[in-house]
């Protein structure tokens, strides 16, 4: 059976793990959910993921698995998206739950409510844009000092980090204010195939 | 150097990177951190954690490292603490992030507005209430099934959601309607031993 993944392309956080086994050749197949529609609140989808989220797969071995940073973490072992130093690993873990908590929460929702539901970028919830703001600001001055987020090579902190970097413009964020980050998404593009 | 952990007592993020560190034997010094009183936002605690959050630690070699998930990643790596299958380490990280996203925010927020901030429970913002009610019925789901959120054993994901489950009562929610997450608490307290 082939690695089937269940995601909305809409969705960085989707998008997240098809880079990922496309970036390490893993075969797979793509089954588009539309979260518009709340078709990843449908029995069926339940059934697989309690959470009703998206992204989740169904394993070659016919297992469920969900959210967006597991699944990377576990298509990617033994590959050198993760790295085998201790420390490393540990600052790639680091950013990877940064990610989820203090990145995706205020640059990828601002997208949403401004590209999907249509919301002015002018009237968004003023923490959410601060917040949005300093998530790119530490990002800016991790990647001032190192071209990847975790020294000199490309690890899965890169790939969930530029999700939603890439297009945080779409929720009004002025990414030419982080030069740094500015190149290292063009880097990291280059590096995924996925200008 | 011994392991030095930068944490506020109030926080369960801070108390998982100190159980984690008690249930492996691993010796410590505990800094204390009053973030009410932004000991985190001092230039001195920056410099070690540019997030401005709590816990932080500083490792035995001198390096620093932050996010209780990574923290506790990193320190029990090799322990029993990390399922050695495949798959039960991937659902492992599948709480672990499912933790930081759809759990704290909601079940770890609220009670700090009623504990600490003196909010009144009946005046919480709605939603609020509503996902960290949904976060725990999910927890009920699972514990329902099994002794332990990745099957029979303690892992680092029981240790990550414990923390605010246990004093979700604090901000408003009734464990007493979810009697196999609360079981549960009474199980993983008894192993971390800390009741």
């Amino acid at each position: 059976m082939v690695l089937r993944i269940f995601g909305d392309t809409k969705s960085g956080n989707c998008l997240k793990v098809k880079w990922t086994a496309q970036h390490l050749h893993l075969p797979f197949e793509w089954i588009e959910v539309d979260i518009l529609k709340s078709e990843s609140r449908t029995p069926e989808f339940l059934a697989m993921n309690p959470a009703g989220q998206v992204p989740a797969v169904i394993l070659d071995d016919g297992r469920a698995l969900a959210q967006s940073n597991a699944i990377m973490l576990h298509l990617a072992e033994g590959s050198a998206l993760i790295p085998t130093d201790a420390y490393d690993r540990a600052r790639m873990f680091e950013w990877l739950f940064w990610e989820q908590y203090s990145h995706e929460p205020y640059v990828a929702v601002a997208r949403f409510q401004v590209a999907y539901l249509g919301k002015p970028a002018d009237s968004l919830d003023a923490k959410l844009v601060e917040r949005g703001a300093a998530a790119l600001a530490r990002l800016e001055a991790q990647l001032a000092t190192s071209p990847y987020l975790v020294g000199e090579r490309l690890t899965l902190a890169d790939i969930a980090l530029v999700a939603y970097t890439r297009v945080a413009h779409e929720g009004g964020f002025d990414l030419s204010r982080y030069p740094a980050v500015k190149a290292w998404v063009g880097r990291v593009e280059a590096a995924l195939d996925i200008q």
